[in-house]
């Protein structure tokens, strides 16, 4: 048995590995000092908080899933000829289910990594960041192991990997995906920011306790919510563009492999492998020097990951496929395109560069000034990364053709386990702040705490620049996935229906934006009334002689949030096969890649204009322009506020919008023809 | 000589009826009562501001016009057998000089209506509304006049207009055309909005005096701005694309032509001189009856030229074409789609409906919630305009084909002469309300000034939205004549280059978007400077006694916005011509329609946005959710202040970004291959 056949088996081997790591890291955490029984109490509330949450976002997914299996398994058994087969029901629940698993095993892990993060501070940095990081790392090795397991079972269960079929069935396992990604990244993007908004506006600005003050109702909920959107919502998301970029890899395979099909359609799976070898060793790095800096031992583990991922897959090339050098290009390029979409992502979101400092600036003219500033900022953003995207397309597809455009995708994601890994640190911290607030712990408890979330900041957004860029990499292979499925020879824009495909597709993340805005706006609302409403009717609270009804706030969320998806998710859903069946594959295939170029364009915009928004709102707080408290200040956090939906909600829900409507089209490729008014 | 061999000195008759429809207004506008010695002192200084801008504006213009001009002849000379023709150059200073005209006799119309306007509002309603409507009502005769006898004269000139080397020399007309709506458009958005800003920030917010106050340096630049930007730019804009329009049907009559080529080549010109009489029409039936109400007079007009140009067309087409009722849908369907997309930007614009009023109400809970909702309303607005246009596009297609989708943005565009004129009117009844608070005239004459801006800033709504959709016609109409110029049989999404070019060409309106809006903050923040140097430095200016040096202010906007338009408008110019060059005339395909769409979206986006926040404001102001004053209206305020560059610079920038890149690259078409790394 050569190295291709093994593939799946070395790759669910390798997906296991990882779980082991995040086992062994999860006893590690649990090692820690949870800390005294009132910040016990305060970390018991967020996890019941997140815990409630998942649950009923799960029981809400059931009836979807079962919905949407039942659609597949009908559609499968009456149209098995046309290219659909029952069996992608049952990979559409494994699909789900390994994403969900991978969510509740990051979450349960995030909950109880915070109180143990707070609980460390007091013995310094180095200890604080090892918790936090080390259960962020959960969850990425959760992602990055269920993922290739999950695929590898898939192709070693359903049968030979060349033959087309096997791979349409397999598509289900990336539909279950995408569906958790749906509910946990825009149902968790609601929910956090309901909760931020609401927490800060009435807290904050009307009632003027600060930040995590245990008085106010929403507290726990906002905690939650970081949770819920930055660790749940991330990792679903990065697990539906790994599952994804892979698959449309390997699709793409049974095209390019030629008299090596096998090799081609097998290097995906394997290059995931190596990847979260090369990401458990780069998480191993990550260890903080006295007096270093959080920020460069964080970046020590990730470049390490990248670099040794390049002489990994080096070699695995060489050796599975000898001619393949461009092949290997393709994997080094997405690698690079992803690293440098992070630096970009950086610059334009840190304080340290002049983007952040013009937004700061601004606000001495006012909020109507700190508003365009913020604006302009985050169009201008566009630039660097098209530019980047645009040739590393160029650059792969001339090393390896279309096969190599998805494997750059690949390659991009390979080191997954290890970004995802600090991108969850980040939520972690910030909890660990605020159960340190809440429980009253010492100001120099509350210094680290700072200095670890406020690094959390400046890698979670950079994470989302990721997240965009591997998104947009990975709606491009699908789309080229799909378009071989339907058996597509060409999609030509001087067609009509084509440019009304396009027209269509780009307009729908400008809806998909003002509903999930108009959203959080409703959901804050409802969020702000009640947290007034507990002020005013229960006694004594502002005293701090009573205790606010925490659960009321987090159910309102979580209420908030499940509702409000429902309308942008199933136009998700339904729109590509709406499309598909009345105006034909063709223009499917230009409503896809308009929605997939404006989707990122404007998840870029959002994510860099909220990110300019909220460091520069922290700028200022370091005493520049007047420092907290000036005109300047009170304008910066206006800026912030729109900012917070803008990249925590809209933005990183564009990313699912584009994947989930390909992966859509993928699944139900078979079934779309000319369209009935073609 | 049939119909279709007359149609060029028929269609020059028409244009010169046109013309002298307007020298009579203009003769009959000043025939009406310049005002006191005070009034006209006022009125003077405002067009020796718009005046002095034009000057420069078309000094700087003429240095890139002979550039332009230049490298076409030349490339025309070395390279003429490849299909660009010297004389391109001609036309192209022909198109140049058509539009600058219009432009011209649009403004001096404009700001000796506006004095005359306040006088007339002494003597009621409706005298007043006659003489702006019929200064306005100067512009868009000009304007299409102007477009159709230079048009007709071209192809008069130049030759058999069933050869395309013929149709491609006129290509230049188009070019200089847009050339002039470049600086126009963009360049007058920069102007109006630092003065407009600029006054406000300064004037109303920091001193506290009110609007069109004569001790405010910066009002007659404020003023000047209105001509400026709503005037000359939407005049060059919609010179543009009624050119643009006519022209890419033309072309593209060529190949749908068959047996019947010179009639379909006509039929546009032929279309456009059967509009401009129901347009004259039209104009001749605005007048307000005792009590009637401005809003429902001017849409009389415009109403009634439409039903006109529907039974006109249609006559024109039986004689033309007798087999071509198809021909005639696609031009009814062009004039439906106008007349809706009207309607649909008046629901999200105007205080009447919900989504300006979900702004207003946003605006109790502060700022960040206005700004979020107005954003919200902005992107929602995207849907049914695109789901209008995608329905006329495969509507026009099935009955008259690619021609015919050409052909409905020339029926859109029919009836340009009264739309103009209707938008035209606004900025002079919202100048003639300024010159009567300059001039101290009394509250009735107020009050009718103020009832006529108010339905200005109405039609000034609806005019943006139709300027976008014909834009967005036109551009898909000239992509067509470009690739069927080009020589382009397909251009296939599923070739990465044309990925590479839609990923450029969608990135690039936020580019754009991003540097007009820098521009305005830095022009703005230079007239803030400049204003409180007056105050601070001019004794007695605050109380009266001394004038304010209004010259400098015209000065500093004049100046930044010839400045601030550099980068962008080289981008407009450079970019189609590099895209071509480097990566190939398939993927300079990809990048027009990249940028059409997203340019049309966000120039949707930001209009309506702008819009609404504008309207929320107004509607607080008239005493909703506590009038002004009030926290609420003070959140409007700023709302409208982001809201003012969307909808008066960056959003119609684009409409001007996507017709000028589609037209640069229809004249260089012949030039471009499979690209140098094709």
């Amino acid at each position: 048995m050569n190295l291709a056949e093994a593939a799946p088996i070395a790759s669910m081997a390798i997906g296991l590995l990882a779980l082991l790591f995040a086992a062994y890291l999860y006893m590690r955490v649990l090692a820690f000092d949870p800390g005294t029984p009132e910040m016990q109490q305060v970390a018991g509330a967020i996890r019941e908080g997140a815990m409630a949450f998942l649950k009923r976002q799960y029981r809400t997914l059931v009836v979807f899933a079962v919905l949407l299996a039942l659609i597949l398994a009908g559609v499968g058994f009456l149209d098995e000829v046309r290219g659909i087969h029952p069996l992608t029901a049952v990979a559409f629940f494994a699909g789900a289910l390994a994403s969900a698993l991978a969510g509740f095993i990051g979450m349960q892990a995030a909950t109880r990594s915070n109180v143990r993060t707070a609980r460390a501070a007091s013995q310094g940095m180095a200890q604080a960041l090892s918790v936090a990081f080390s259960g962020g790392a959960i969850m990425g090795m959760s992602v990055v192991g269920l993922g290739l397991f999950g695929l590898a079972l898939m192709v070693y269960v359903f049968g030979d990997p060349t033959d087309p079929v096997t791979l349409n069935i397999v598509n289900g396992f990336a539909l279950g995906a995408s569906s958790i990604a749906l509910f946990a990244r825009v149902g968790g993007g609601i929910y956090t920011k309901a909760a931020d908004v609401g927490a800060d506006l009435v807290g904050k600005v009307e009632s003027g306790i600060p930040e995590d003050d245990p008085r106010n109702p929403a507290v726990i909920a906002d905690n939650v919510g970081d949770n819920v959107g930055d660790v749940a919502g991330m990792g679903a998301d990065l697990f539906e563009s790994y599952v994804g970029s892979i698959l449309a890899t390997m699709i793409l395979g049974l095209v390019a492999g030629g008299s090596a099909t096998l090799a081609y359609v097998m290097l995906p799976l394997l290059v995931g492998a190596v990847g979260i070898v090369c990401a458990i060793a780069g998480t191993l790095m990550v260890s903080l020097r006295p007096n270093g800096s959080p920020h460069v031992a964080l970046r020590v583990g990730t470049l390490s990951a990248n670099v040794l991922a390049l002489g990994g897959t080096y070699l695995l090339v060489r050796f599975l496929i000898p001619d393949g050098t461009g092949v290997f290009y393709a994997v080094a390029i997405g690698l690079l395109v992803g690293v440098f979409i992070g630096l970009i992502t950086e610059y334009y979101t840190s304080s340290s560069y002049r983007p952040v400092r013009s937004v700061a600036h601004s606000s001495l003219t006012g909020t109507a000034t700190n508003i365009m500033a913020g604006l302009s900022v985050g169009m201008m953003s566009t630039f660097l990364p098209i530019f980047l995207i645009g040739t590393g397309i160029a650059l792969s597809y001339h090393f390896a053709g279309l096969y190599g455009i998805a494997l750059s995708a690949v390659g991009m994601l390979a080191t997954a386990g290890v970004t995802i890994a600090v991108d969850a640190y980040g939520p972690i911290a910030d909890n660990a702040g605020g159960i340190a607030e809440m429980a009253k712990l010492g100001p120099g408890v509350r210094r680290v705490t700072d200095t670890l979330d406020s690094v959390g900041n400046t890698t979670a957004a950079v994470a989302k620049g990721f997240a965009i860029g591997s998104a947009a990499l990975t709606a491009l292979a699908l789309f080229s996935a799909y378009a071989g499925t339907a058996g597509i020879a060409g999609i030509d824009l001087l067609q009509p229906v084509v440019i009304i495909g396009l027209l269509i597709g780009a307009m729908l993340p400008f809806l998909f934006g003002a509903l999930t805005m108009q959203a959080v706006e409703r959901a804050a609302f409802r969020m702000i009334e009640e947290v007034r409403r507990q002020f005013r009717e229960i006694p004594g609270l502002m005293e701090g002689k009573a205790q606010p009804d925490y659960a009321n706030c987090v159910s309102i969320s979580t209420g908030a949030a499940l509702r409000e998806m429902i309308v942008p998710g199933t136009l998700a859903v339904v729109l590509p096969v709406l499309v598909g069946w009345i105006l034909g594959k063709h223009a499917l295939g230009g409503m896809l890649a308009g929605a997939t170029v404006t989707g990122v364009l404007l998840a870029i915009m959002m994510s860099n204009a909220g990110g300019a928004w909220d460091n520069a709102k922290k700028y200022i707080e370091e005493g520049v322009h007047g420092g907290k408290g000036s005109e300047a200040h009170a304008a910066s956090v206006v800026g912030d506020t729109v900012g917070d939906p803008f990249k925590d909600t809209t933005g990183p829900s564009l990313n699912i919008l584009i994947k989930l409507m390909a992966i859509v089209s993928l699944v139900f490729a078979p079934l779309f023809g000319a369209g009935i008014i073609g």
